[in-house]
């Protein structure tokens, strides 16, 4: 019996643009065949988001074919026929030989492919980025005649500026991170443990906002009082008390599409402290905010920020945020000084501006953005305050 | 202002019992050093937890030093410094300088620790499966006179056997996992979204068990019909219905350490083709627990399984399970035919069963698993059954 391919948040067309302007950048490049293996890459050309990029996978990426080829391991080829737009003459699923097994893997059934299809000797490009040393020797032992060319981020880079249905889901997905900042407020509070209000804040990630259904999410951020200095604890096993701080990272999720937010609550009235870097830190997001439009650099964006808290007296050490859009972290352009990628329309950034100060002591805020072909739109509407419960 | 040591899971001794295992492996192959970057094996080797691997760190083990160093990007510092058993002073942190940089990045920190601890013309391990072609290049060129030896694996093979406290925090994640099949039973209802399901199941892999909140866990897998021929599709848009069949994998985690669980359920009366495979599922599933002990191999644990379901007129392509503990699989031992390693006490497993036979058709059932000293633990406990609700 065969599985059927199930409802599409993309319509084809949508994917064979994407594909154009990936063959576009491989015509450039002078290369045949493209062998993508980032897992968010994959999402971009396919719309596949199952879990399965723990074994070897990846498409390929013809200059000649209209469609790619994706291959995968064979029990997840289900998912792919499911999942994404391909015909499914365009799945590939290798036998299960190729796990775990040492000596050939699924790699070897992507270069028998590119063999089969006459591609062993043309231009290649791979993610040289993403491959282990082994892999890529696997690639040039078993194809000689190819000539690789690294195209790390290639996709990424194209994936950047996105389309107007893909603002579209991440306007959804910053509804959710809205709803779940929301639920944080109202389950944040003394003597509850940190572990409960995870589980109805990671509840209102999954169950949605405005009927749309969260899809996976990636973990959340929870660094409360005294780990506050910290940004990368999901959460422990303390009760929340009087007087702690608590800084929270979270992202909806649509299509793996994310909308990353950042607030800091605060259980009582907020340290004198907190409220100067928070009055600081809002004063520089908007500052940044006023930056953004077509035209601006990335190091415009951060440097707005940068001299607006430095005008307070604070400095913050890290970027102030990122490319943001399918996988969480895109990674291309930096809201960071000195990157003077050029901001155009419908991009998306995660304007990060976490800032961890001390060892005990740090404050986050953050929004999700697009560039507007005038300004800046702003996704998350989480209020900007110290969220004071 | 200074942060300071959390509460820990393990005491130092065990840090230091697991350290020297470790260099026992290191002096039989000569080196001095061992750079470890695998996110499990830091855990293993210092309790660190937090989301920070996105960005280079890890751990240098020394031969003549008791405690390792970890040297991560200086805003997850304290986040080590919190976590771990380690000594402040073993823990580095490299400057914002080296995030988003071409030419430098956090490995040319740990390479200048290593120049700068006079290791840079000795044997040094590295985990080379881990690193990109460009950082194994890197190793090499600023490192020209040291012997760098593969050492993927070596500390996952070390930490397959489990302590007696490893063994109680994952019987503690054991009994989170029952209580979310217990709540999948309860939530898993004809018109509910899958996604509410899942907020339900997710809320108590978050709450934990028995007083004992779960910590950051893997992704759940719910393919429902028509996507039971699926395995890591984490959920969909649909609603359940009756008739409905759903495969659902997931897994407790505390400390990091998980123990996998999944189960069949049936809205309604199952079909014969489900009570089939789920008969010859539970009869292989007790045949293979009946082989689990000292001295048997993983490829006898897979082949009872095996010659079981075949007698009843299936086949199961993938393996039965791999080593199981931090971070889900362990990259080491596979329960499959073949796989010659030698069962002995306080080995874990995810005995995992699930089969996709069809495209439109799979059944899944598993079980966390310990070797004991004459047999097996199940430390999974939900009902062998497909649930009917």
């Amino acid at each position: 019996m065969t599985i059927h391919r199930g409802a599409q948040a993309f319509p084809r067309a949508e994917y064979i643009g994407r594909l154009a302007a990936v063959k576009d950048e491989m015509a450039r490049r002078d290369l045949d065949a493209l062998f993508v293996t980032s897992a968010s890459d994959i999402t971009y050309l396919s719309g596949y988001t199952a879990l399965s990029d723990y074994v070897p996978q990846g498409i390929v990426v013809q200059i000649a074919e209209e469609e790619p080829t994706f291959i995968l391991r064979r029990s997840d080829a289900p998912a792919a026929i499911y999942e994404t737009f391909l015909d499914r003459s365009r799945i590939i699923g290798y036998p299960e030989a190729l796990v775990g097994n040492p000596d050939r893997n699924g790699y070897d059934a992507v270069i028998d492919f590119l063999l089969e299809s006459g591609l062993g000797s043309r231009g290649m490009g791979v993610e040289i980025s993403n491959l282990s040393v082994q892999t890529a020797e696997k690639f040039k032992d078993r194809l000689p005649k190819a000539r690789i060319v690294d195209c790390t981020n290639a996709v990424a880079w194209i994936r950047l500026v996105k389309s107007d249905r893909e603002i579209e889901i991440m306007r959804e997905a910053a509804a959710i991170s809205d709803a779940a900042i929301l639920r944080a407020t109202e389950v944040i509070r003394p003597g509850v443990r940190e572990a409960d209000a995870v589980a109805e804040i990671m509840g209102t990630l999954a169950r949605g906002a405005n009927g749309k259904p969260g899809t996976m999410f990636k973990p959340i951020c929870l660094c409360s009082s005294p780990r506050t200095g910290t940004s990368h604890i999901p959460w422990s096993e303390d009760v929340f008390r009087d007087g702690s701080q608590i800084n929270l990272e979270l992202g909806g999720a649509r299509y793996g599409y994310c909308a990353g937010i950042m607030r800091t609550f605060s259980i009582g009235a907020p340290s004198d402290r907190l409220r100067r870097i928070h009055d600081a830190e809002v004063a520089g997001l908007e500052a940044a905010l006023e930056t953004v439009r077509p035209g601006s650099t990335c190091s415009d964006v951060a440097n707005a920020f940068y001299r607006t808290i430095e005008k307070q007296g604070f400095r913050k050490e890290t970027r102030c945020g990122y490319a943001h859009g399918i996988g969480w972290l895109e990674p291309t352009a930096s809201l960071k000084d000195g990157d003077m990628t050029e901001l155009t329309a419908n991009m998306t950034f995660h304007l990060m501006l976490g800032n961890w100060i001390d060892e005990d002591f740090g404050y986050v805020i953050s929004e999700t953005i697009r560039v507007t072909k005038t300004g800046v739109e702003v996704l998350t509407n989480a209020p900007r305050q110290i969220i004071q419960v």
